[in-house]
């Protein structure tokens, strides 16, 4: 099997790192379903491993994870074990530190105050240098993760304070990135999020219980009440007093959400930093619709990304909306790709072309980016083979030209296709008939339906912090 | 955990019984790779268990089968095991016969001639009676499948024909039912349907390799192209000297294809009898917008069977066409069900309702059909919690009202909700504000874009052929 | 990995083809565990699969099986599934039929009077006669054993007779060769021997429950008393009524048992047709030490099949006894061979040589028989290697020049050593610096201590009842 | 089930904690394999996990490990990732720390110098208060086991040295206590032995590669040389200049080896110190013959453990060895343990008399030691039951008194039957007719075998350096 080839089509969109999930208990819940629900709903943030760590009343903790879904990881009689009052739990994908079980989260340690716990969202910046640090010290590391990072700074800080919280506030002020971190120690569940606020984190409430989540889903999916979102900078905790909440001074008055949770990252009926993704993928969708109108017989989505920006641009042009493709979603642990021979044959097994769809019709393709352009051209080409007369891309995000420092993984530069291809070259390329991408400017018209300042670095390069120098 | 609600919830659709699928190959392709990918392009007919069966040129068979989705079953290294030059494989639901490895198929056994193995899709209407028969003549039987009566059928009439194709032909004199059936002898790959055709299955070709199929999306999968379907009643041979057919006295005109196949079995993408199952699906909710017209904001389906349906609603009725839903499509092997308790919380952990696209607005909802009503009750409480303000369900079908003898598993009468209750009753129980099903004239009408008839039983207690008494 | 060689040295035993295990409980034992139980006490007779059927009073069957050990097959909840008040086990080797699940027993299926299930340890001579008459009336054939064709035998008769063990008697006219059969209806348990009784089969007693068992063993281990052995050609019944008895016209007076059973297959605490296994070996032992002394330090067996002969040899010789090798016993499902490069180096990772116990000493090694020689090389090049002086070879059974038509797997004339080379050929061989068997009258003499007569033929080429000709 | 009961029989013996083993190779042979068959030589030692580390000439590290025996835990697959030219190996049992995947060896991290693998027998004494001064400085843990803080000593020691080797030196002075270490850097090999030696560690060679094991059966197995013991305080390094050594200053002169090693733990084809643990137990049983003489029938051992010192009171004493009891040795992974009810009818399910040999006997039983007597007396109950007219029991160790600081799990003494009785009462307690213990006197004779000193603590409560106060 050409496995190369195999993985540009397989990776040929951004992963988001990790979605984390607290849930302390005053009514009597059982903290491990309800973290397992909560990590189900989650599970679009990372499919590689899920874990999930409990801490009892007697403050033993208990933690399973393992390389897979969160419905393959984790069994009824697993989760009868994870027995306790307060429950993290994590998804991941492997965009960074290598794809094994050392790596994956809850990581668990235990260090001078006893066991402490942690899930975590994000990148930093200066991981590298910290690690140093910590080893010139005589640190020794047992994974390649961040979060192994960040649990030195609150071992060492916790040192020096009189709290955990504490020991996070200090941490602040050397991490440097994006991390949106939930923490449990044997009685506290603690949320933060950093200074700029690039990743999301938000709480919940559910009867007398609290909930920290990556996104709003998980807390519909529980039937539990949306608070508010965590702010930049701030520490919140929540132990048998309630809720309260700490600020560094390094916070930002406004958060600087990635942009792309927007886009694509997030789930569609999560709210995020006050605005509904549903609304506003579909605002992307009629934004292009408005800036590049086209005639055309039908509007569809590449699933399942594209779909909801698709729905805005078939209501803003009045073109009729149609499903294009059907795509495969039984997938099981081990799908055996085709070889590139038989791929030459058939084009793609998980995204099948309906032809009575698009035979004979000039089409509108909305797609959320394109990163090498490589599976954009396979697409294109099935639907001219099926009889489809023009084939319009519209992409609901301005092109990559710039690595993403904060959590996603934005290849390098060299193979981002907008970096070596103008716009007319891509189109040619892609094979489309006509090609549009979402304007930086359109992105700041719609960005402010959120309560916050965004992240947008990737398409413009210019960042809400200092970011190391990019090789050109 | 309240498992007989829990079954409901699970369960409140219909289910197919299988898909088959056969590859001769005359090219030198992997035939049991072949059978992998066309098995998985079938997965949505079948996902309990799955199978492939291959021979090779000395005649030696081979098969491997297990529970579990094609994905999970097979790796590499068995595929790699399974060499030949024909293969047959099989997907199956559990909806008869009982859910355990004996009854997956193929079933290979060996036989007066040497070994014989099948792929059956369908349902016997004389299976007892028949195993009866071989039994009071000192059968045995493995299985509770009706797969093993019709292999003793072809073991017994081959011994008085001379050749399996004629056994074949001969068992159609005695099999009273529905039956789509994929065979394979050490030399031939065979395909055979019922002389009422209640069940599809077509020919495909690659190159100079042949291929059966349940649908045509399959041989989309895999490149190939689709010659025709298999004809009622007969009998498709394939070996070294290419296809050739026999026909059943028995042989009705024009096949009995079961309507719900359109409705909801086969993949959008396929074209089953000359209608694309699109097509026909958009045609459904077309007529409904016509038959049940509405002042409404928003139309959508439920996701995915309704989603047609409510496209075809929406460009009928010009409302315009979203997403009220989103559906969460990470189910691992072993999903676990939110307990009543959670659940009386959580409307439903795999299916969210998108509140900003929903609130205040009076919505139309399509549906495929309603056999209990339970699902379609907690989805509609659903959104009138998140605000909808009026609902209006449409149903893609007639109502339930018969069962089924053809190999999908209608209920018994007792619990299907339009036996129980009228359709005025029915929309308050489920608390929509208008309900509207599609008439049976309605299908008569749209039926007529295949090139065959149909079985609509179901609706109408009206069989193309004898069926046991129903007791009212 | 030259795997021959590697096939050569693993298989360098006989395997015995099975062990049965029958339980009727009469006082509310588990039956499921009971038969756990008992067949881990007769995994010696079979590594490669398991399995355990029951039946409830309320007739309804349940059976699980799978390739592996007792252990590994069962766990404690596949067992509390197994609910009921009889159970049949089975363990067994593949020496016949194909290694894989189909294969595996007890084999349970549906026939005219409802549901059987049948554990078997024997060999039938005419299985391919009787399966050609079978397959000639139209039966087909599921797996490759001969436990099918019994149930062939057995659901042909049943029509003709007004009960199962009458069923069984009259199979009995048409079975040719060793079976040792226990069969389990709804209301019944019932074990069978070939006329012959060539493979053992006794009963026992447990408060008032009964117990059907390859071997005694099993009931030591259950704490359950010995009441006799099954009698060549008879069937047991037992149910509600207690246990009675039927017999064939065909029955031998006294059973034909297979004197391998005594030589190794049997397990040392087990008594076989009245006579003890670890006395009967220390007799051989005995035997080969009057008929073959040597001047020597030290005896000692190959672990474990020459221990005991090896025990009576020192006793009768008055030479030291001791251990000259340690087994490896940590055997995982998957252990790796060594390459044969590998083992050119290290000898035998599974059996070491005490290199202390035998370095400057003339020693004596007991085996309880040569088939192809090659391990036996192997091991006295070891000792040789560690320092022993000489050699001296005695082998508690007759050089084996004849098949086994009766259940064991005596491979082909043509890699039997002692066909193809003269005993001190063997010797030379093998490199020892002597060599004896235990004759063919010696035999005779120890086999008087048992309260039957005996099969010898693999010795003598003599056996009790025709057998298909061999061929040169 | 009654739990606590079944955990006494189980664990009525000690444990060692660990097998290490290393391979620097110079010759090509592919190191992974040779730990295999190395660790599985040394699998008596640890049957709960099995681990592998590797690294290659580009530096990288690559490490396998997961609960379950050697040849469970390895495939082909996983051993042909394992590339490299240096590897180390462990087994483990879980007497400390907690059995899981986190607590299982070797372990691997990277500290300020890179990747750092370490596999570890012993037991340090000061661990807690090491761990205590790294968690007050801000070092965080992931596991509980020992290895995880000798790591920390030698990335703490390696800031302050050149070497990794003088590191190991420099930890030297901090740690306290029994550990036999098996280290590997990117590019050496590194084998070290606490100033006291309590634990084994010998050199091996094999062509030009060097082999560090636990025991010398492990070279055995590979057909690998002995070239000598690692020495008390000596640091072994090899790399690509061959093998050189440091010692510690406070090395002390002779070992004070473990002598359970001797009695109990070690393999008997091993030799440790220069005595052949085979001869050591013969040399035990011969002594016990003397001080300790009866008028028996027969002399047996209790499987594996006792057999080598009953061969030598067979010898003393002139009395027929023989064998008492067949071990079942099929123990999977999963084995069901009979219930508290079950077993009061049958005595062991993996431990049968062999009634004929003892039956009407007076038989001596040689054990290796009695931790809670409740083993002891179920055996010999049944010794009785199949008819032993008496019942000598002999224990080729002194009574357990006292507790073990280095690596074995003598029980706390409120469980040591020699504490709670007198030998008298012990000998009625277990209902034997005599009972004798080999004496500290007898032990000191039989170790002047060995070129070293050795630690009897748990007989004498007298150790080799200074242990925590025991609480009486």
């Amino acid at each position: 099997m050409n496995t190369e080839e195999t993985m540009l089509i397989q990776n040929d969109k951004l992963h988001e790192e990790c979605g984390v999930f607290g849930f302390y208990d005053n009514d009597g819940f059982d903290v491990a379903h309800m973290t397992y629900f909560g990590l189900y709903a989650l599970q679009h943030r990372g499919q590689e491993s899920a874990g999930i760590a409990v801490v009892g009343e007697n403050g033993e903790f208990n933690c399973y994870k393992n390389m897979g879904l969160v419905s393959d990881v984790f069994t009824e009689s697993i989760l009868k074990e994870l027995k306790g009052n307060i429950a993290i739990g994590h998804v991941r994908d492997s965009t960074k530190g290598g794809s094994n079980r050392e790596n994956s989260q809850p990581l668990a340690t235990r260090y001078v105050k006893g066991t402490l716990a942690l899930a975590y969202n994000g990148n930093l910046i200066n991981s590298a240098k910290l690690r140093e640090k910590f080893e010139k010290n005589g640190a020794i590391f047992h994974t390649t993760v961040d979060s192994e990072v960040i649990m030195y700074e609150l071992a060492q800080e916790r040192i020096k304070t009189h709290s955990i919280e504490n020991a996070m506030l200090a941490a602040m002020n050397d991490l440097e990135g994006a991390y949106s971190v939930v923490l449990m120690s044997p009685r506290k569940l603690i949320g933060a999020r950093d200074p700029h606020g690039f990743r999301p984190l938000c709480i919940g409430k559910m009867k007398n219980s609290y909930i920290l989540s990556s996104e709003t889903c998980a807390l519909e999916n529980l039937g539990a009440e949306f608070v508010r979102d965590v702010e930049p900078g701030e520490v919140v905790v929540i132990d048998k007093d309630g809720l309260r909440s700490l600020k560094s001074p390094r916070a930002q008055k406004r958060a600087s959400i990635c942009i792309f949770e927007h886009v694509y990252f997030a789930r569609p009926d999560s709210e995020i930093q006050g605005a509904s993704v549903y609304e506003m993928r579909k605002l992307m969708g009629r934004r292009l619709a408005k800036d590049f109108p086209v005639e055309a017989d039908l509007v569809f989505g590449v699933p399942d990304s594209g779909l909801c920006a698709a729905l805005g641009y078939a209501e803003e042009s009045g073109i009729a909306y149609g499903d294009g493709f059907i795509k495969n979603r039984y997938i099981g642990r081990t799908f055996i790709q085709p070889t590139q021979e038989q791929r030459e044959q058939a084009v793609n097994i998980k995204l099948n072309v309906v032809k009575k769809a698009v035979r004979g019709k000039r089409v509108v393709m909305v797609d959320d980016s394109i990163v090498r352009g490589t599976t954009c051209a396979n697409i294109i080409k099935a639907l001219k083979a099926a009889g489809a007369l023009e084939v319009h891309l519209r992409i609901s995000s301005p092109p990559f030209l710039w690595p993403c420092f904060f959590g996603t993984d934005v290849p390098s530069r060299d193979v981002l296709m907008a970096v070596k291809y103008s716009i007319e070259e891509m189109r040619e390329k892609v094979g489309a008939d006509s090609l549009g991408f979402l304007s930086v400017e359109a992105i700041e018209d719609i960005a402010k339906n959120m309560d916050c300042d965004y992240c947008d670095g990737c398409f413009t390069g210019k960042y809400p912090m200092d970011v190391p120098k990019i090789s050109e």
